[in-house]
């Protein structure tokens, strides 16, 4: 069923949802999942509308000049997107296959709803795997010594494809600022630890150094200061005295590839608004 | 914060939550918590709001004769609620005294949100932990051979306490059909099994013979059949084949109270519809 | 590392531990892993060693002849095998492709250690993922009126290409009495429910009925009576009201296939003993 | 049932379970439960037998003797002990009840197999609770600008109860070197965050700043360095934007008196081994 998915958010106060409901009512729209959160330490309101397409008069753009007036006059933050636009998401791997093989069944499977328009990696490894499902494969490789050659060539494809996502499905690089800040909340990284323990490079070494009784994956939209922007989705495993580093590896790749698969999802169904460094998500 | 909580279960259709927030924003009511859910297998609606008690200009009686006309136009099956009215919740148990006392403790220390009358017990064993938490102590045996007396002297009590709210504490005796009638949705139990696995007696041992991998506990309204009303909450604890029954049930227990008293939290911050044997649960 | 397994069932007493360690310290076995476990119900002795292959003198068969006087002393059940001679798995599958696509890429990336000599399904569609892994994929349509034939023909393949396992990755058919016999212990099936929940047809459509707040995947040994062989390995995720069937099916793949694949590990790491239809599992 | 519990750590070998094993057996000793570790990085083997106590011809003293010259010869760092002399531990907590009456509550209903001598307490919020357990209750008062009285109060008591464990229930003050250091690995703390993640003060307002999606708990012995120490256990539950400080220190409170019970309970049945700042758990 195809949905026009309304996000929106403002200072909190009284009369929001009756205005919008209001606005969706006297157009017939027929509601099909309806999300609030206000936040009482910021004071903001937070709000999803899923509305069926056909009940509507309007196409995005009639129901954007519509909108305008209200989002004006309670100083919105908004956008609305149509379910059968899909977004177009490029996928970056390095040599770890396991969340790029996921995603790839997934979509195949149609249960991610994207369009994967091609695969980017530094290495070739994962290239039959990519073809096979008919997407463009790119390699591009980074040189370690200067860096700048290959973002640039990222940055070219992404804009040729006209992606608005990309997902790091363990590409392994850190992406240079300009880069973050050009696709701001537009790129979304697996980070294999349970962050805020374990930033940086080895989350496993350090977990099985500390001893820690659980390991985890988290999934964030990339900022520039590492491992640190917002997150969307977190998960964990148990592990013991038992578990070497390697087992880890492999424990941990199933916590990952599960939440970084929840955490696309949740950003292609439009259910992810990002404030303060930090997610409201209406799962 | 005093809220007052709407909670409305209704055929669905288009305009119920324009009518409904208008109403409120015409009032001036100032939302601080709103839940939607659209059964598309059913067609029914279901809505909880949660409103700053101070921001509206009714008592209770008031907003249900401002509310009446909405509730008729959309057939709606509704109560309001103050959350400064507190439920008064009678516990019922037996010998064991986990779920109990970590229901006394929820309350003792404010974090369950009731008045607790008093408690029946067909035992005397939990006496002195209940009196010192100041609570008046009802022994009510129950004879084998004619158990009527004692559930005469039951309903007796729940009805001189005023009591809205009946909690099986693990109390181990089954109601009589005429009571899980007359206290309809307002019973709830905590069955120490992942129902529907396991119904009645021993479900532990079940568990242990059928050589299962996960062991649970279900929190759920009682109705005549047995351990099959609606379903509240339920959760499970991994075991493995070093786990004998004893080990199960201290591991069951924790289950138990963790489950008894987010299922009892949710019904008295009026987060659960009970429909169609089933719940809503606005957690 | 190669490794022999050593697993044993017997009933319990003294002196079994020091015996089997004794005979290992003899040849001077490096013991790289060690379980055990007393059942106190039923007085049985399970036990599981892992030993450095290179750190015995012998070979399989010169371990069993060593040891053959000890296992008859105790009346031990029991069996020794060699890591790197690995298990040959006929996977079985129909439409879905989750649970295949996941042991399949498991398999490639090294994760899953056994061969994969072919797929056989009933239907056509898994075909070209299937080849694509460099896999003979057997197309064996079962006909409704007389099942006899394709099961007939499912032995056939599973016996020419000498598996010891098979593995019912959503096959959805139930297999006849013979065939279990036959292949005692030795078939792997994954339920997409929590047994004994919801045993048979369309699980998750009676999970929704019931209104349960959890809903799992079981892994079992597959014998005569349906859903109710050795459990290996289960799990769960949180549902709510909003979920519907379709959304249930969803989330359960992820439990299956993760169910499915730590059972089969289990299994062809030998850490599975069955005994009382229920599992000891050293994992 | 009684049992004694060797509790063993030495540098990895061939030999050493046989050693063990035969020493059991020759004294016709009963082993309940058996449990190995080799611990491939560091090249340390542990390991632990329960073995019922009227089995061995010993008491501890003569067990003792008759084990020293292996564990000479294998360079052991060992113990055992009698479950039967239960271990003495001395509680410490604030103002918050929770893990308190957690472990008071599990201490009565005969599930934590230990004697409390005395609490000790910087407040007397929590007496009359302590004293209705009949356990004497301790109030020593920290001065901020002058804590080491307190500690040394603190220090007499617990030699005075002869007490050979601490527990820090919430405790929140920081023990000072010289206690850390003479009761190493004795004194247990519950840290109320998923350690490494959110060491010091307020954890629960850390993560809510950071925007986590599940929230913690960490029992660890304490060492001279904050929040460092050995990790026995760890546990999460699953937090959304919707969820404040004061609901995550709620829902935390859940898993911190989980949290510690476990880790106590493995403590008390002598089933953590430390070394190189990390734990082995013969859970």
């Amino acid at each position: 069923m195809r949905t026009f998915r309304l996000v929106i958010a403002c200072p909190d106060g009284v009369g929001i949802v009756a205005k919008v409901s209001n606005f969706l009512a006297t157009y017939n729209g027929w509601i099909t999942e309806a999300s609030h959160h206000s936040d009482n330490q910021n004071g903001w309101f937070f709000m999803r509308h899923e509305i069926r397409a056909d009940s509507l008069p309007f196409d995005l753009d009639g129901f954007r000049q519509a909108f305008a007036p209200i989002a004006k006059e309670f100083s919105m933050v908004w956008r609305i997107s149509d379910s059968a636009e899909m977004r177009r998401v490029v996928l970056m791997a390095s040599r770890e296959s396991h969340c790029l093989a996921d995603l790839l069944h997934r979509w195949r499977s149609g249960e991610m709803d994207c369009e994967i328009p091609c695969v980017i990696s530094n290495h070739e490894d994962l290239r039959s795997m990519v073809e096979w499902h008919g997407i463009p494969y790119h390699h591009v490789p980074v040189d370690p010594q200067n860096k700048q050659p290959a973002f640039d060539e990222v940055s070219r494809l992404v804009d040729d494809y006209s992606a608005d996502t990309v997902v790091l499905a363990r590409y392994m690089q850190i992406l240079p600022p300009d880069l973050c800040q050009r696709y701001r909340h537009q790129v979304i990284n697996i980070h294999h630890s349970f962050l805020p323990s374990f930033v940086g490079a080895k989350p496993y070494h350090q977990a099985s150094l500390r001893g820690v009784k659980l390991i985890g994956a988290t999934c964030h939209y990339v900022t520039e200061e590492l491992d640190a922007g917002p997150i969307i989705e977190q998960d964990v495993v148990r592990v013991t005295h038992r578990d070497s580093i390697e087992t880890m590896v492999r424990l941990g790749k199933d916590v990952e590839k599960m939440v970084l698969s929840r955490g696309l999802r949740f950003h292609l169904e439009d259910r992810v608004i990002v404030h303060d460094n930090k997610t409201v998500v209406f799962a």
